[in-house]
């Protein structure tokens, strides 16, 4: 199957495309000559991390009829110093905040994202380290303490 | 050096996030139970090489001092059919358009890029085959043409 798209210069540092009719702009950040106008794109490669296992794991969870109220996730990467600039580690942190969740089953999810569906990782271990932890905020406990 | 985000659950299969202050937002297709709301995660791989190589090839004929009129990127990615679905190549197209342009200082830029200062190809061809061409419009000759 092919994926493709078409970029074009906006001028400066900023570039523009449409994905399935989605606008979506980058520009360089003002350290490196852009206008900081728009996300950078090495950027963009955390957003496609988190989207795409996100998507895994509500998709999974609802499979396994698991509520919870909110799922976040954080993405927090290392970036070498030298030229190219490249990421030598990700490491994804699932924050679910809900009631008396059962924590291997939310993390059944993530593995089953991780280790088998999520492409994206699947590509980005390649190049760098994944790793990932698992974070439960309560919210019964935490409501409790409210008056 | 650190890069980080945080990505929240829209609800549906979207997430949000905000890098450098810009809101992004992603969300699957249709086909995978989303509503086509926004850029899929995985598209999202295209415009971060394109727009990596994009601001390293504007920066440097910046610095070259060559003028065109307008630089357009087409990026074709072809994606794996089986779990986990991976980009397995990446075809990078330059498409400048501009008068008397020269070949071999373009591809110089281009080269230097994908070569040298390129984070995001550095990374992708760990994991996948990244190629490139380059096409030149002569704006010139079009222009000759036209009454």
């Amino acid at each position: 199957m092919k994926n493709s798209i078409s970029v074009d210069w906006e001028g400066g540092l900023a570039f523009s495309t449409a994905i399935n009719g989605h606008p979506l702009t980058i520009d360089a950040n003002e350290e490196f000559g852009g206008n900081n106008a728009a996300p950078n794109p090495k950027s963009l490669m955390m957003m496609a991390l988190a989207g795409c296992t996100g998507i895994d794991v509500v998709s999974i969870l609802k499979k396994m009829k698991i509520g919870y109220e909110h799922l976040a996730i954080q993405v927090d990467a290392d970036l070498s110093e030298e030229h190219p600039k490249v990421y030598t580690a990700m490491h994804l942190t699932y924050i679910f905040r809900g009631r008396d969740l059962d924590s291997n089953r939310l993390q059944r999810a993530i593995d089953l994202s991780l280790d088998k569906y999520c492409g994206v990782s699947a590509m980005y271990r390649q190049a760098m380290s994944i790793s990932h932890s698992l974070k439960i905020i309560d919210t019964k406990k935490n409501g409790a303490q409210r008056p």
